[in-house]
């Protein structure tokens, strides 16, 4: 602001939420002055949410997931097939594809995707501790559900080529990856080539 | 979500940051996770941020502007021409003309406008505050700020008709409004007929 207006409190405050994704700088001074209008029953409970985060929050040393308990809720949760691993790049997709109630199995959150451009290698990433998980010898299937990014299939390869390595200590997992094909509710004519011909490819009797 | 994936805090979380204007869940929830994965760097400041929000800021008890101190920054700023006074509708409307530079005047927040259907009336918005400060004698000019929707215009002839009622203790004062025409920047062809026709009424020497 070219001249003071308000206390440097609150523009620190804008300027903390224009940090979030999502938000600009004029749209982080609507959120703190609607934060600031609704105090009792907006910023109070979120000063105490974000508080109890602080507090509360890690990571899942099983998974990768982010919760409040460790091993996670998912970890922790007995009904789940625990012969099943779902490989993730991200807690963000983890939790998609849980609203989505695709599987119900375990997870393991990679944290990324290997990208030598970026510095970003195998050691980056949890991939030694799901080689550490499929060792244990109760893991049935590995499913890869990264993203279908360059990144991501290169990432999705040298995963593979690391668990064919557990078959020397004699253990053998099925690997799976998701399908590709059209998107439930899309439309062809706005479908890439690579996609078309993959779902082509993949199609199934009706 | 589905199932449950994570900690009952997390959740409380996303549902406050989906309160804020300009994110919905699926934001939320992003913002969410950022501000778990940059713990150190975002989440704690914005904790402290808040709580500090929590803790100081109030409405200035003169003019309605949102500060850590009362009276405002801008009502305690000396070099600001305490005769003229801007009146707007909301804080960020006066934040908005601060940003712009537009005058180094003292304001009024009316807190809303005008509004039967809503229910809202004139005891719901600070004019009986206006015409107090106005009444001691210091003020030369009232600048009617508001926006220019049927309802902010319904409101600046309410307060201008409040504001001739002085006349009747011996204090006249100027009252104006912002001016309609041609946005700085923007293109004849887009504009609505009512600004084009209030342009042209109001040209001006070139």
């Amino acid at each position: 602001m070219a001249k003071r207006v308000t206390g440097p409190e609150i523009e620190r405050l804008i300027q903390l939420l224009a940090k979030l994704p999502g938000l600009g700088p004029r749209s982080a001074r609507r959120a703190a002055l609607h934060l600031i209008k609704k105090k009792e029953s907006l910023l109070v409970p979120l000063t105490v949410a974000c508080q109890e985060a602080v507090d509360k929050v890690g990571i899942c040393s099983v998974c990768g997931n982010v919760d409040t308990i460790d091993p996670c809720t998912v970890c922790s949760d007995e009904r789940r097939d625990a012969s099943v691993i779902v490989v993730v790049e991200d807690v963000s997709d983890l939790w998609a594809l849980e609203r989505a109630n695709a599987i119900s199995a375990k997870y393991h959150v990679l944290g990324g995707v290997l990208s030598p451009l970026d510095g970003i290698g195998p050691s980056d990433l949890t991939i030694a501790q799901l080689i550490e998980r499929c060792r244990s010898g109760s893991i049935h299937e590995v499913i890869l559900a990264v993203n279908a990014t360059v990144e991501g299939q290169t990432t999705a390869h040298y995963v593979t080529d690391q668990l064919a390595h557990l078959a020397e200590d004699g253990i053998t997992l099925k690997v799976t990856r998701l399908a590709h094909g059209v998107p439930v509710g899309g439309e062809l004519d706005y479908l890439d080539d690579g996609t078309l011909s993959a779902a082509m490819r993949a199609r199934t009797a009706f």
